[in-house]
């Protein structure tokens, strides 16, 4: 029998409905899609930067991959939302995959 | 005092530190991120392919959004362990920016 | 006077657009950018080959870089003419740009 | 016999070739993907921003789509120069790939 391995995610789902909800409902799709790349752009970014490929203008804030790695994942959650996908149940799947796929390496 | 809202991802964070120790490790970040990209793209057709924008072709697969979404959630997971990223810290953070944002709208 | 260094997208506009129209005409805007963030992400998986962080499936075709990115411009094209963006004007001010941030660089 | 379609990218590839050897030379491949992805989240927030579903910050710059747009094109020409990959030839072949593709939709 398969025991869930992560069991974490559906309370943070449910925090973002939550919030989505009272701040004004899902927007479309392909803009969550649209925000979330410009998010991972802004991962992109700051790991251009911490790699050292990138000087960071005077201006601009401290390093804050962090705080783009968030965003990243609060957009990847609502997308999830709005179309009901169960990340606890799917990241389970992922993990067994990659283990399946791992295991098969060398054959 | 601010009670954290979100703290369900340091688990999370755990188990896939697990998992890449067992089986590798972590990748340069500018792979991870690369991984990050392509995973997100696939995100991108499978939400084209949902809005209506775009045919399957017969011999790809249903559907598999989820599959998707959590492979995106695994890699932005392993660039938030490799620069030992609190992602239930950021999370905080980032909805309370996101209130902040909302309160002063129309002010 | 400034003279344009780059001359030669009108045509590659123009020849896009044509194609286009024959085609079906151009899908909203949004799914525009998913389809070239698709393009991207594929961009990204054949560098993470090219680069050695990832084996090829055996099922799948030699390595296409080449043909990513020629997609990935397509779309890139599609967009800006959807928008009517003389490429041309842009990109000669894209250099212009680039050069002088390179020259205060070290002031 | 096959005449090529387009014939005006190698100007633009020797240009920005000349431009980079002048001005430290090509980033490693991953790092370009990475700028490349930077510069597609952002025409990623214009798009939204044009389309409507985000506002801009009142000490943002105008609507800059155009310049966004050659941002990335400059960064795809920069990793197709780095991997010799002629972009004339591969743009015609994705021509033709999307005739075929179109030809025999509705056989």
């Amino acid at each position: 029998m398969h025991m869930p391995v992560i069991n974490s995610l559906k309370d943070l789902q449910q925090k973002v409905d939550e919030w989505i909800i009272k701040h004004g409902g899902y927007w479309a799709p392909l803009a969550m899609l649209s925000a979330a790349l410009e998010e991972l752009g802004e991962v992109a970014r700051e790991i251009n930067y911490y790699e050292g490929f990138k000087p960071k203008k005077q201006n601009e804030r401290q390093l804050k991959l962090g705080e783009e790695l968030a965003d990243l994942l609060f957009s990847l959650i609502c997308i999830a939302n709005y179309y009901n996908i169960d990340l606890n149940r799917e990241f389970d799947k992922v993990l067994i995959k990659y283990l399946e796929r791992d295991s098969t390496r060398f054959l």
